[in-house]
């Protein structure tokens, strides 16, 4: 059955009507069902963020924030020591659901200073500056994602090909995505499109949810495995490739999903710039290259046992699985921020980004 | 369970000691089973074939030649006429099952003419040729794949990592394969190659088959999905890439499985050679450039539906699947045959390696 319902008409996460709820798209059912779930206790909010259901940085940022003020205007106390205390508590348990999740613990105390900034307040002011505060992480997303979208768009042309890897798509933020972003504000301007979505093996994001979202909102998005780019390329069917990333050095050096770096070569044999979709939160100015990025590594069975148990490959047998790799930066051929594209030299470029980001405040 | 079984013990075709069957490993059953089996008649020959339990186009073209030798045996006749008709039918039976595969008609067609040259003789005297005839054709098989092996390994150093794609292996010739020829035999000096076996998506013949019977033959192999290949090699643990082809254009193009020319653009970034190991059955000297190399489209569920049928893309999305790609000379540091190493210009040296092989005639 053909998929019908346009994603970008279903918010990643929102706060429900009630503001009792943290609503979203259950990822983990994509991309067979969109099912929208609500989520009200502490428990359905940690799970729900631990097994994936909400995903991408962004996305679980802005989760966070709602959880967090949901859970906190359930508190029924009038004292601020109290209501601090049991606060505390379930932050610090949300906290716990993805220890490595930069954008969690990020959120979440930002929420916290909200109530350590107000200890003056009533609770009652407190809880609704902290609504204000859920929704403004949220809105922060939007307007970043925008102003990348904006700013990529001028690196294309309408009809132009682009390819994209693993998920910096809506589905990971609250609207546009990043490496997405100059996608869909040019479906708005009728620019027409033709993006390449990698399925990005092993998990699979590029096929179950970029190509996903993309196909669900009329782009015309065509899968291809990971190991068709070079093919892809030589068609000349590729202008530009967007990707989103993990982290980005001061020397412009980028950290994204496993596999960037090989498209981010064979662009270059192709001729076919790359360019990485960066908010500046994840521009790390304090990590002088790629070389001192630390890649996790994950389990074997993600690689041996494809999506759902079946067993691919010999048991016993040695296997290498890092979650991220790092594009050097002679390989990329410009960063793009909500402030501006960054050039070579980064070291440069990334300092005058953040100078400008400085200065807007 | 840890496989215990030597892969190198067990011909991946052989015929039966009674020359009733023609024996094969069920390649559908690998890497969880090794499953042997014997295949009388020309139905189980046939379907061998068509369900890929017997795949590779050398293995083919063995299985081709025992099966109708086995088949050609069961003819009770003595009259030539009646003998050729019988034969010519099964031949063009077994013929129908992988149309596309060149091995299968080039060794059917090679034991016709056993027959058509020898209408002199008696049918017990053509039935013998029939038998020295699929014998050699698996020998000249075993030749080539050493010779390559032989040539292949000069190329390398004892400790060398050496990263293959797909399945050229022992699993799809006779022995040796073509691409693991040289690490088989490294492998017999103890020469401790550290071999990277990319997954190869879509139908991971690298995971299931490649990473398999390099680990069941005790070679230090691990497995990696195709986007991992810049990273490996980025992290220096690659000295030599080694892949097979199904056809080598005369400029030294190769076509051959798809995500070598990703491969091919990731190692030239990281100053990796590429060989391609290429017995001159499959150099195609009418073919001036790749350019004029057809590439066969699959169906998009090889894509959209794993391995076994849990779909993991959106229903409707479009889906690029060729089968294989051309990697294009300049990134070829070399051809492997059985008669010497072609370097650039191959439109020069595969001129000469030709001409080395008329010679030895």
């Amino acid at each position: 059955m053909e998929q019908m319902k346009n994603i970008m008409d279903i918010d990643t996460v929102s706060l429900d009507d009630a503001n009792s709820a943290v609503v979203i798209i259950d990822q983990t059912k994509l991309p067979e069902t969109i099912e929208i779930i609500s989520l009200k206790t502490a428990q359905e909010i940690w799970d729900a963020i631990y097994l994936l259901r909400v995903r991408g940085a962004p996305a679980i940022g802005v989760a966070a924030g709602y959880g967090i003020y949901v859970l906190a205007k359930g508190i029924e106390t009038e004292d601020y020591d109290t209501f601090y205390a049991e606060f505390k508590k379930q932050k610090d348990y949300l906290n716990s659901s993805r220890p490595t999740a930069v954008n969690l613990s990020w959120a979440l105390n930002r929420m916290e200073q909200v109530v350590l900034n107000n200890k003056d307040k009533s609770v009652a002011e407190i809880k609704a500056l902290l609504k204000a505060e859920s929704i403004e992480i949220q809105d922060e997303d939007i307007r970043v994602c925008k102003a990348i979208g904006e700013y990529g768009l001028t690196l294309v042309k309408p009809g132009d090909g682009i390819l994209t890897h693993c998920n910096a798509g809506k589905l990971a933020t609250s609207k546009y995505g990043t490496a997405t972003a100059p996608i869909y504000l040019g479906q708005e301007k009728g620019y027409n499109f033709r993006v390449f979505a990698d399925e990005t093996r092993p998990l699979l994001q590029g096929a179950r949810l970029t190509a996903f979202e993309l196909h669900s909102s009329g782009v015309d998005v065509t899968l291809i495995c990971d190991n068709m780019s070079a093919m892809v390329m030589k068609n000349g069917w590729v202008d530009a490739v967007f990707v989103g990333c993990d982290r980005v050095a001061a020397n412009g050096d980028a950290a994204n999903k496993i596999g960037t770096s090989v498209v981010a070569a064979v662009a270059k044999q192709y001729g076919v710039p790359v360019y990485i979709c960066a908010p500046t939160s994840t521009i790390d100015m304090n990590t002088p290259t790629g070389a001192e990025i630390e890649i996790e590594q994950r389990k074997a069975e993600e690689v041996t046992e494809m999506w759902y148990k079946e067993r691919m490959a010999p048991r016993g047998v040695k296997v290498f699985n890092p979650a991220f790799d790092v594009t050097d930066h002679e390989l990329i051929a410009g960063i793009v921020t909500e402030f501006g594209i960054a050039r070579a030299p980064y070291t440069e470029s990334l300092k005058e980004i953040f100078a400008k980001k400085e200065s807007s405040k």
